[in-house]
C-alpha cells in the first residue's frame, strides 16, 4: 500500500469499528456469550489449518535468522491454543458488567440521579509478536461490548490473519457485526500512526510491548492510552516484623519468577531488623544465585554470608528493573526513610511492606504513591486474576481512567442517568 | 521573562507543587478543612483591599476597550466575595473521601484486595476571566488532597494575585505547604505550554473557557485533560407521552437560562403527537421570542401557531449549540429515528426523552451514548450540584476517567491494596 492508501485503509477500518461498536454496545449478555462460545468451537475445529498459517510465519522468522526465543514467542500449539478456547469459555461465563446501575438515589429536587456501566466505544491494541493476544484482546472486547481494531506484529501477520478470520465467523454466527473485530491486514509501519490518531473512530489505545514502544505511542498518541512502562517493585522488611514470614515472602518476591513486572527489584530492611533478617535472606538468595547490590550497610553484613554474590549498588541500581536473578538492597532508618526511597525510586507499581506494626502499616499503604500497595504478601500477586477482576487487559502505571491490574471495568465508563416525573429546574 | 526564565519558572512550580502534593495525599481531613475555613475568614476579612487589587484589572480592562459584559465578568463584589467564603466552608463540612477503602474482598490466595481512594497528585487548571475560580479551583484542589498550579486570565492578574496570597496563607496557617496552590505569576502565554507539558509535575490540566482554548489545549497537551467541549443537547417527545409533562418540561430545557451548556438546542417530537403537541409548545416559544428552525414536517405545523418565528433549519442546525432562542424541531417516526439523530447530532452531553412507554425509556438510557441520559425531566438538570456531588469540577465531555458532572472523586485515584499474612505465590 502507498502512504495515501494507508490513510484511506485505516480511516474505513475506523469508520466501520465506529459503526459495530453503536451495536455491541446494545447486544445482551447473551448474544456476546454465545459469540465467545462460537470462537472457542471454532478455535477447537481450526487446529490443524491454524497451525499451518502459524508454520508460514515460524518459517519466515527463522529464515530471517530470529532468535529461538523469539521464534518461540509466535509458535500456536494445539495446547496454546486450547487455553485460549478455554479462556473465551471463561469468559463468556462471567457475569456481564454492561448496563450495571450504580449509585441511583433521589436529590432535593426530586430527581432520581445514578450511573449506568456502558462500553468504551472503540479500542485500539497495538502488540508484537504473541499471535495469542488477537484472541485474548478479541474476546475480552466481545465480552466489553467495545470494537477494537488490532495490531499485531508483522512477524505473526499469518497466524494473525487466520485467528482474526475466526473472530469474525463467530461475531457473524451470533449475529453480531464481524467489524466489531478487525485486524489491521497492511504491515505497513504508517499504519500504526493512523489507528493512535483518529480520535473520531478509537476512544483509547493499549499498547503491549517493549518500552520503547510503548513511549513512543503516548508521546504520538492523540487519544487515551493504557499503559504498562516498567515494574521496579520494592519490598520493605519493617521493624518489628515476623522474621520467618520476611525471609518467606521476600524470597517469593524476588525469585519465584525473574521475569513478570510484578518481581520485587528492590529491597529495604529496617536498621533495627537488619542483622537478624539480611543472614537469613542472604543465604537463601546465594543458594539460588541471586546477585546482591547493596548499600554499604547491607554490603557488610551480607558479605558474612558463605557463597553470597554481594556488589556495590550504583545510584542506578535504586531505579533499575532487572527481569534478573539480581536485587538491590538498602538498609533505611525505618518507615520514614523506607517510604521516601520507595516514592522516590519506584515505578509505581507494586510495594510491599512487611510488618507487625498497625500504625506503619497503614502509613504505607496511604502515603506510598503506587497503583498496588502491600502489606505482608508479596508483590507477585499484582494481577488481574488474583485480584478476583476475572480477566486482565494490562497493568496500568499510570493514574488516570485505570491504575493497576485493569479488568474489563477498564474498558467501560460510568455515564449518568437521571429518572424523573416532569421535575424542572428552577 | 525570556523564554528560557518562563521555562524555569514552570518548571519550578512544577518541582514545588509535585512536592508539596505529598504532603497534601497524608493531609488530615481536620487540616484541609481548617485551611478551608481559614480561607474564608481571609477572604472576608480582606473584601476592601481585594477590591482596591481588582479595580486595577478593572480600570486597565476598560481603558483597554473590553466590553461592558467583559469587564462584568472580571468584578470581584463583596457580594461574590461572601459567596466564595460560604463556597469554602461548605467544601469544609462536605465528608472527606481521601482515604476511602472500597470493595475489599478476600481472593482464593488468602489475601485481601480492595481500593483506596488516593488524590491524584498535581492538576493545572488554564482559565479566563472571572478571578473566583481562583478560589473556587484552589479549595477543590485543598479538600481533594491534591497541589494545582493555576493559570488566571492576564486580565484578571491583580486580582488573581490577591486572591492566591490569601490562599496561601491559609495553607500555612493550617500548617499545610502554602506551594499546594500556586498562581502562575507571569502572563507570558508561553508558561500555558509548558504547564501543559510536565507530566513529571502535572498529572492532569483542566481548561476552563471557550472551545477554542480548550480544542487547542487539548491538541497540545502532554498529560491527560478533563474537558468539556460543547453542549449541544435534546429532548425528545415520545409517543406515547404526557403532553402537559411534555409542554413544562421542554420549556424549562429550553427556555429557563439559554447560556448554559446543559439548555436544549434541539427537539424532536414522535410523529404521533406532533399534531398534538406541536401547537401547544410552539405557542410557549412564540410567547418568549424563541426561534425555532424546523424540518419541513414540523415546520408546517408550527407555521400555523400565532405569532411563532419558524425558519426552515439547514444540516448545520441539527449539530448547532445556540446558547440563545433559537431551538432546532424535527418530527421523527419514533424512538429509533430520535436515538439515531441524537447519536449522530448531539454532542454526547445530555439528552432526554419524554415518554410514558418503559420499553422506549429502558432503551434510551441504554442506546444514547451520552454523559447524561434522562427521563421524563429537564436537561438543565445535569449538574455537580443537582447530581448530590456537593463540588462541581466541570463537566467532562469525555469517556474517559471523568464522564458528564465531575465531582472531587474526578481529581482522585483507586490505588490497590492488598492485605496479607504471609502468602506466597505458587
Amino acid at each position: 500500500m502507498n502512504a495515501l492508501n494507508v490513510a484511506e485503509y485505516m480511516h474505513t477500518l475506523g469508520l466501520q469499528a465506529r459503526q459495530a461498536s453503536a451495536r455491541m454496545a446494545s447486544a445482551s449478555a447473551a448474544e456476546k456469550s454465545s459469540a465467545l462460545r462460537a470462537l472457542a468451537a471454532l478455535l477447537r475445529a481450526n487446529v490443524a489449518s491454524l497451525q499451518s498459517d502459524n508454520a508460514k510465519d515460524i518459517e519466515r522468522a527463522t529464515a530471517a535468522g530470529l532468535t529461538a526465543p523469539m521464534v518461540d514467542r509466535l509458535k500456536l500449539t494445539p495446547k496454546i491454543i486450547e487455553t485460549l478456547a478455554v479462556g473465551c469459555e471463561q469468559l463468556a461465563t462471567m457475569p456481564d458488567i454492561i448496563g450495571e446501575v450504580i449509585g441511583m438515589k433521589q436529590q432535593p429536587s426530586g430527581i432520581r440521579v445514578g450511573q449506568m456501566r456502558v462500553p468504551l466505544g472503540v479500542f485500539g491494541m497495538i502488540f508484537e509478536s504473541r499471535p495469542n493476544v488477537t484472541i485474548e484482546a478479541a474476546s475480552l472486547s466481545i465480552k466489553s461490548g467495545n470494537a477494537c481494531i488490532l495490531r499485531g506484529g508483522s512477524e505473526a501477520i499469518e497466524s494473525n490473519k487466520a485467528l482474526a478470520r475466526l473472530v469474525q465467523q463467530a461475531l457473524a454466527d451470533a449475529g453480531l457485526p464481524s467489524e466489531a473485530v478487525q485486524l489491521v491486514q497492511t504491515t505497513d509501519r504508517e499504519a500504526v500512526g493512523h489507528l493512535i490518531a483518529m480520535p473520531e473512530s478509537v476512544d483509547v489505545i493499549i499498547p503491549r510491548g517493549g518500552k520503547g514502544l510503548i513511549e513512543r505511542i503516548s508521546r504520538e498518541a492523540k487519544v487515551p492510552v493504557i499503559k504498562h512502562l516498567d515494574g521496579n517493585c520494592h519490598t520493605y522488611v519493617d521493624d518489628p516484623c515476623d522474621l520467618a514470614l520476611a525471609v518467606r515472602v521476600t524470597d517469593n518476591a524476588k525469585t519465584q519468577k525473574y521475569s513478570p513486572c510484578n518481581a520485587s527489584e528492590g529491597l529495604l530492611v529496617a536498621r533495627g531488623v537488619a542483622r537478624a533478617f539480611l543472614p537469613q535472606i542472604g543465604a537463601v538468595f546465594a543458594a539460588k544465585g541471586v546477585e546482591m547490590r547493596c548499600d554499604a550497610e547491607a554490603g557488610a553484613i551480607l558479605r558474612e554470608v558463605a557463597d553470597a554474590n554481594v556488589q556495590e549498588a550504583t545510584e542506578q541500581d535504586w531505579s533499575e528493573e532487572y527481569l534478573a536473578p539480581i536485587i538491590s538492597v538498602k538498609v533505611v532508618a525505618g518507615i520514614d526513610e523506607a517510604i521516601a526511597h520507595i516514592n522516590r525510586y519506584s515505578s509505581h507499581h507494586t510495594d510491599a511492606i512487611l510488618t507487625r506494626d498497625h500504625v506503619h502499616a497503614q502509613r504505607f499503604l496511604r502515603e506510598v504513591d503506587s497503583a498496588s500497595v502491600m502489606v505482608n504478601t508479596s508483590t507477585r500477586f499484582a494481577d488481574g486474576f488474583e485480584y478476583g477482576l476475572g480477566a486482565e487487559i494490562g497493568i496500568s502505571t499510570d493514574k488516570f481512567h485505570a491504575r493497576g491490574p485493569v479488568g474489563l471495568e477498564g474498558l467501560t465508563s460510568l455515564k449518568w442517568i437521571v429518572l424523573g416525573n416532569g421535575e424542572v429546574r428552577t
